[in-house]
């Protein structure tokens, strides 16, 4: 038989079960969260026609597509957002509920230039509320992201806000004509990426990126970009002192969402450390039409947003006659779990490995491992071929267990089952006590329980009730 | 703005609320039921290079598969089960538990011909172990997919098995030759859909299908078909008379794996009418080379079956030089879903809509909403523009919402809070005192609650702790 090289597709990757389960984890924290503010769950195909796809999105959008045809010979596509599939739905079914609440979680692709840490196939945890122009929407989904992010432990983060009713009337106060505005906001969209020179060069006569490619400039004049400039020079973060600053340069009705959304926040006790405005932010999609938001941790910058949105009060109106106003938050799954990624390495995803000594008594080892599942404990039975006790130990060590379990002849003739302990490890504690405990444990390393109470003792170790 | 048609791809579709959140609900049982034996998380992409997914699969299979070119114009697909990408998987990661237990849920996609009911995306959850010839693997697949359907609950069930070892015997002992074995298994696999005269057509010169089209026979001979109707005759059940008769036509070798598989199954207390063994069960995919399961709902048959799997040695064969003789089981969870799919309709995805009478109050209505989600009550606050309490009322109706809170200008004045009750319905008892029960419930269908003790009231009325 020809052997067939094992390997990924480029720009695609595999999460092993750390990451994996970590991921889950993360994944089921959301969801509870989302379902505890009346989000509702939907789940949409993979593929979608690519007419449904296209519009809206920049050209640089539709370039990332993946495109086939389907067996009908029609163009199909990968979806590349969970959004423009919400957009589908709303204007294909009647029935549901309006405003409509739901939360998708799901894969999407792009076909980018692969990237270190950047992949065609990653996870959207997206909520959206469709059919209201109330800034509670904006609020709810905030407040929503807010309490899943604590729940994960991010550690510390903020919401960053910004409008485009602010950012249209920038480019309306810099003398920019308004169908130039969504070119100017994706350019500024790259300025925590790239930098204020850079942006200038984008805003005016283009430049070379760092793989030497041109970047057209957007032409504007110089008196355009100074008051581009003026404006991101603003002050960011208190929420209400960004709004005085705004109003006094391009006009209260420029922050009128910002301003009732403010409101809001503050109803919900959610002050300036978790949520802020920031003039900067523009996000890059073209269909936003009000506030926008992202998040970033503050101790992992680098990781760029780990989530995303805004609203977008026209999107659905390629699908359907109905006004559907809307706004959404999108989690980026994948990043949030690189930014954390260490805690996966400590993952407790088997409480016991049953090790197996005699061969010919392995009824009594799949009663064991029975007994312990019945009684919720997350239990491997060691199926493998191995026959010494050392090897066996290092799969136990693999699947990361809590304890293994063993029972040689010795065990079966006195009536016992040694448990062995295999994470006390070295001593973390600095102080004579810590250091104390810690040595009682370790001596406590392999203890001998009575066949017929073990699981009793083995919960007690394990803590459950 | 030119309108595009809101419509699924063909042979694609959506799963609204209902049926989402009943999926997610049935994903979770299994995940903790798998996690509970041991098995660990993989995710892998929904994009594979063409020639890892090609090769072991039968002719038709490869017709099946979603191809494209990458944007480095190589030809990739759309996974079309799990298993093969968990072949490479062992194939490509060193470092791996030896044996790899792990399970993985996820889309796969199939260019099938659209059915009613058969679609082109569906979801699976596999469970696995690779890299062991035990049968006290078969017994752990067997028994966890047992557990994880009875948690999920769906009704009665059996797990049909038998194995290729037995049908290749049959080959022999019918006179056919060695490689059209499997040929054979993939008519046989078809006899619950088409009967056993259809069968032996195909078996030997070919038949008609419903739609006209021509399936070419097998051309085998009169008496070779005649021996394996006598065998497709033997009785099925209970497993140690199906192993006695097995062995009476084809010898004691030809079941020793089940043999093995039927002790293991007596430890665990895993009866007859659990695990049954059945000489008809031969499955349809070619790399299977042992043990072969299938799950049927004992009274939705017509559903056929809702999980699938076998012992498969040979697989990873494919990709590597190392032995990895492997078994797994795949829980179809789109057809399960199906197949419960009644119960979707009682979902209850939220406890309480705080709906809004007084527009300039949306402070207090948000100031609500949060004290109940703090509480833990899945709360949804209605964000939309209707004024009036019936629509709102629907509303809730629609989210399928067990209570609405309801706050007027009355209700502010005395410091109250007015909870409806929207589910207490027609009375569903027979007897008088089921009737008097009712009564009392639809008096208390809409009740006052101080507004600074309604919290806990609510969670009362909702049985939360």
């Amino acid at each position: 038989m020809e052997r067939i090289e094992p390997q990924n597709v480029k720009g695609f990757r595999d999460l092993l079960p750390r990451y994996a389960y970590k991921k889950n984890e993360i994944i089921s924290v959301i969801r509870r969260v989302y379902e505890s503010y009346g989000f509702l769950p939907v789940e949409t195909p993979g593929l979608e026609y690519l007419e449904i796809l296209l519009g809206e999105y920049g050209e640089e959008n539709t370039k990332q597509i993946f495109k086939f045809k389907s067996p009908e010979e029609q163009d199909v596509a990968l979806r590349f957002d969970l959004t423009v599939p919400l957009a589908r739905i709303v204007a294909q079914y009647n029935d549901l509920p309006k405003p409509f609440k739901r939360y998708q979680v799901g894969s999407v692709w792009r076909a980018d230039k692969p990237d270190p840490g950047r992949f065609r196939e990653f996870t959207q945890f997206d909520i959206d509320v469709v059919g209201t122009s109330s800034q509670l929407a904006e609020t709810e989904v905030i407040s929503a992201v807010v309490k899943a992010l604590q729940e994960i432990g991010v550690g510390e983060f903020v919401v960053n806000v910004n409008s485009r009713r602010v950012l249209n009337a920038v480019v309306a106060y810099s003398g920019i004509p308004a169908d130039r505005a969504k070119d100017v906001f994706r350019v500024l969209d790259k300025l925590n990426k790239i930098g204020i020179q850079n942006i200038e060069l984008e805003l005016t006569k283009g430049r070379f990126d760092s793989s030497g490619d041109f970047i057209p400039g957007l032409g504007l004049t110089g008196s355009s970009v100074k008051k581009i400039r003026d404006y991101l020079a603003l002050p960011k973060g208190e929420r209400k002192k960004v709004l005085a600053e705004i109003t006094a340069l391009l006009g209260e009705e420029s922050c009128s969402d910002l301003k009732s959304l403010d409101n809001f926040l503050d109803v919900l006790g959610l002050g300036n450390g978790v949520v802020s405005f920031d003039p900067t932010i523009a996000r890059g999609l073209d269909y936003y039409t009000g506030p926008v938001f992202e998040v970033n941790l503050k101790n992992k910058l680098q990781f760029g947003s780990v989530a995303g949105g805004g609203r977008y009060d026209n999107l659905v109106k390629r699908f359907t006659n109905a006004d559907l106003p809307a706004v959404g938050f999108s989690i980026g799954v994948d990043r949030l779990l690189a930014a954390i990624g260490d805690e996966a390495e400590n993952v407790n995803f088997t409480d016991v490995v049953v090790t197996i000594m005699e061969r010919n008594k392995l009824d009594e080892y799949l009663k064991i491992a029975n007994e312990l599942r019945t009684a919720g404990v997350r239990t491997d039975l060691y199926l493998g071929e191995e026959k010494g006790l050392r090897k066996q130990l290092q799969y136990a060590d693999k699947v990361n267990a809590r304890f293994a379990v063993i029972v040689g002849s010795n065990e079966f003739e006195k009536g016992v089952i040694t448990v062995k302990d295999l994470k006390v490890g070295e001593c973390a504690g600095k102080d004579a006590s810590e250091h104390e405990e810690w040595l009682k444990k370790s001596r406590e390393i392999q203890k001998e329980l009575p066949r017929k109470d073990f699981v009793k003792e083995i919960k007690k170790l394990l803590e459950l009730k």
